[in-house]
């Protein structure tokens, strides 16, 4: 017994974190006593915080603290578009591309029937009223390509199937800066499948 | 803008830990808000707690909640080797090998002049008051295998001199369950250089 009970303590807590093993734990509780007393009751309290005020956008389902996320009260965004990701990380990387300046929409996850989630565990029905109370032009669905995540898609698909208006899926292909070499048969499938002809896609 | 500010200083918060970046860190924070607020409060204290109860052992320099560590405390422990480390992570690592049963004795660091860290940037004289005071027969330098590393075991090699009592370094050569083909050159001159007669190995 070289540990203290406390310590464990910290350890298992971090172990419960993604992508957080014994090994990481442990050096994320020694940074915790590396810092000054003041220093972690600073992240403790932002901790607690951050949870605490803990709210979704009334439009988007995303994170927020107000009851409308910036994005969605953003006037310079374009209101025609919104797209459809699983969690809020992927509106972080969608939003650092630089690629999009629509509206999104969060899921909460994705369609699973194998873990028993199914329409109702994922926040798709939002959608709908979006679409009938604004000038929604298009839909672009940026689930992962993944099973769940292209069965997801499909479903959304579905549920939106009446409405006039057009449905999109983002591109599965290669990823950029990649050799066709290291890239697994099923992204070169979908990357020949998916091609476009080169003067719209210089165009 | 699609993080709020409060998420985003979170993120931060944690980008400073040991080995996590800007998408790790994100996924931390979204993991924080997937917890109930008991649970985040929970680990919120938890943090202050192991922080504000920090104590070095008296005796080896090592985390500890009380005066004296339970390595140090331990009586089945065998007193008369020490073995000498850089961070109380090397002590949760050697304890986790079951390989070895005396006491230890921690420097919080390592030499390194070029970062302008001399002997008194380590607690390495403890070490001497510890001789001074008991029966230790045999000091194991257990510092990395690093240049910083080499130097404090030259180190602690020269302000142990006087004493009469065995010093000694652990091995280096190849990690176990590798194959020679797939270690780096001065490991492969350090295991032929530390090899050992077989007869004496096996016995």
């Amino acid at each position: 017994m070289t540990q203290c009970s406390l310590f464990k303590k910290v350890v298992e807590e971090f172990k419960k974190m993604p992508g957080i093993g014994q090994k990481s734990a442990e050096r994320l509780t020694l940074y915790i006593l590396s810092l000054s007393e003041e220093e972690a009751d600073m992240l403790a309290s932002l901790i607690s915080d951050v949870r605490r005020k803990k709210k979704y956008c009334k439009v988007c389902n995303n994170l927020c603290e107000e009851d409308i996320c910036p994005v969605c009260a953003d006037i310079r965004r374009d209101t025609s578009v919104i797209c459809v990701v699983e969690q809020p990380m992927d509106v972080i990387a969608i939003e650092k591309s630089k690629a999009y300046n629509g509206l999104y929409h969060v899921l909460w996850g994705k369609l699973s029937p194998l873990d028993g989630i199914g329409s109702s565990g994922i926040k798709a029905n939002g959608i709908l009223d979006r679409i009938n109370n604004s000038s929604t032009k298009e839909i672009i669905i940026a689930t992962s390509s993944d099973t769940g995540g292209q069965t997801t898609a499909l479903y959304i698909c579905h549920i939106l199937k009446d409405k006039n208006i057009r449905i999109s899926r983002i591109a599965q292909g290669l990823p950029v800066g990649t050799s066709l070499e290291y890239v697994d048969q099923p992204t070169i499938a979908c990357a020949l499948k998916g091609r476009i002809q080169i003067d719209r896609c210089t165009g």
